[in-house]
């Protein structure tokens, strides 16, 4: 095991009906004041938008709205969200969505203090986040993750760039996870969440340093559930415990618990598909299940050992092959792409994909030199 | 799944060194002056005493010194450290030892505040901690999982009651996990460890109202690691891998984990192992490896499916027995006792072994009703 800090501050609450403890729990906290984020109202059609606004004003805390945030969500919107806040004089940033709502949540809290610089100086690495508002949230959508760890990821819409800040201070105080509030994702999202959950799992299970026994079988035990839970709510879509199982199990996939003792581990994936995102503006999780198999036939090699483990403990397979073929076949099953063709994306861009990936690589660290041919390489695999 | 709330806001450094960066820790959380527990005397052979000393020493760190805690650590102890601490003034305990250390250390910073009562009334329930002081940990000794959780367990003489608490107030701040302190730790508390370990994993694991299937693998990931990295430390003490495999696993075995979502589950093995070794002051480990397959051959028609999964998945067979057999055998096979004879503990005494326990499961909540017969049953069967 290489050295490491472990540290997930996080709070969850986790059940039916959470969601009306939030202005109780801003209460405890002394929080009067806070930025509501949310998306493109999904939160007025069910419900949930009125019963947030009854705690609130129960508790006797006042909020202003951040709404119409996107998936994929974007720099102008966290802008717009740091304005407002300051001009609110906000204590703390309440997201009320999925990851793309929670992501800019946190992008709004590492802004609001920073008066004198640019929030996408965070992103880009020319400046280091030294304080943010606390974020609270209640989560809509179990893929992300971004409710149990401190990362956000924006895309800045006139670069074109999709980048990434990590800090344990943009780790929410406090989370809401009801798994009733997931009952009427569809099919559709479902699959691309399971996808990037599986994604977040096998990429540093694959790339890392170090692998303790202790770590592989954590990420085995996710993608051995996703995959169980994902073919039983297509199924049925309204069993509580199988999205609740979900919820949690997405949670662990990137909550700092599979990479502890690994030496870390890199996100090639999540590079490559964050230019095909930025690009194409596809989701994120079906992109992902159009990279992942073909980086895992690129990658195999240099890891086998691992690859054979995991097509032994997840598949009952023998040869690392089998593992990505068992992988590819099941994202096929569930209907999320596996080609770029699926995707309507012509191989003719495959150079510029690279190219942008390419440049996200150099300003997150790719791990190995990933060179622009490389990556070329792995889409062709697509 | 049933509603849960999980926080475990405990930091850990782990690493080999992270020891000498103690002081600078205390240093930027502004704690100015400790009392400093441990044992009877191991760290001050080692030179960890040594290393300590000087990195308060660098960070300007004032201390006092309670040491002398023994295995299963009393009150009386826990009284003397609380009126150093508040002769000092201290700000926070600084534990540097295994789970008794650690246990004292989160009884003193429970008692300091409360000067109006006793600090055993938070033992026996009679009154709720609402404050106590930070605890910092280094660990010399993985089994308790004391380092990543805020439970404290300690007998009082008086009265030969082995009673506890528990509330997140009492989680360290932070614990400093360095394996190469636990390369000496000797094959007798090597084991004794471990059947700690397996056993905090399982209570629940049988005792839970729902086995959310992540949590379950959980489990078995945890009692699968914690086998194979016995045997291998049995065989090779000074494997630097392996010890810090066997750490992590360790805290991860009882950091509220294992049961988020399970509706929690009972500790019935360690309420009767604490009346064992407070009467008879056996290893804590030693007297779980002697209950636990006698309350799981008592138990098992109660929970048949889990008794069944648990053979198949930790040790590849079909009946529940065959588990409960496999894990005995285990256990003889590192030589931690199996049987009250071994441990020398009279068949005579069972009854009042029983009583002791059966008081002790009224003050915690033992779950379901087990009674005074109960108890001797499952004794009967060790």
């Amino acid at each position: 095991m290489t050295p490491f800090t472990y540290h997930n501050p996080t709070r969850i609450e986790f059940g039916p009906g959470t969601e009306n403890r939030i202005g109780e729990c801003l209460n405890k906290d002394a929080v009067e004041r806070v930025l509501l984020v949310y998306g493109t109202g999904s939160i007025k059609k069910n419900g949930l938008y009125e019963r947030v606004l009854q705690s609130l004003q129960n508790a006797h805390i006042e909020y202003v709205e951040l709404s119409g945030v996107v998936s994929n969500p974007v720099l102008s919107k966290v802008y717009e969200g740091i304005e407002l806040s300051r001009a609110f004089d906000a204590q703390a940033i309440l997201a009320v969505g999925g990851g793309s709502v929670i992501d800019t949540a946190k992008a709004v809290a590492a802004g609001v203090p920073g008066a004198g610089g640019d929030v996408w100086e965070f992103f880009t690495g020319a400046r280091e986040l030294d304080s943010a508002l606390p974020v609270y949230t209640i989560v809509t959508l179990a893929a992300a993750a971004s409710e149990m760890n401190g990362n956000s990821v924006i895309t800045n819409e006139k670069t074109s760039q999709k980048y990434s800040i990590g800090s344990k201070l943009l780790n929410p105080r406090l989370s809401i996870v009801n798994p009733e509030l997931m009952m009427s994702v569809s099919k559709e999202y479902l699959v691309y969440s399971a996808s990037d959950i599986i994604a977040h799992a096998i990429e540093t299970y694959f790339t890392a340093a170090d692998h303790p026994r202790f770590q592989s079988r954590l990420v085995e035990s996710i993608v051995k559930s996703v995959i169980e839970l994902t073919d039983c709510l297509i199924e049925h879509p309204e069993d509580y415990h199988a999205r609740a199982e979900f919820a949690w199990v997405s949670s662990q996939a990137l909550n700092g618990l599979t990479t502890s003792g690994t030496g870390g581990g890199n996100f090639p994936n999540h590079m490559i598909e964050h230019a095909l995102s930025a690009l194409f503006n596809i989701p994120h999780g079906a992109g992902l299940s159009i990279v992942v198999p073909a980086w895992m036939s690129w990658y195999k090699e240099k890891n086998l050992p691992q690859f054979e483990r995991f097509a032994k403990k997840v598949f009952g397979k023998t040869s690392a092959e089998e593992g990505i073929t068992m992988l590819k076949r099941w994202y096929g099953s569930i209907g999320t792409p596996i080609t770029l063709a699926q995707a309507h994306i012509p191989k003719e861009r495959i150079p510029e994909i690279a190219k942008n990936a390419y440049e996200l690589g150099i300003v997150w660290g790719m791990g190995e030199e990933y060179s622009v041919q490389d990556i070329e390489a792995i889409l062709e695999k697509a």
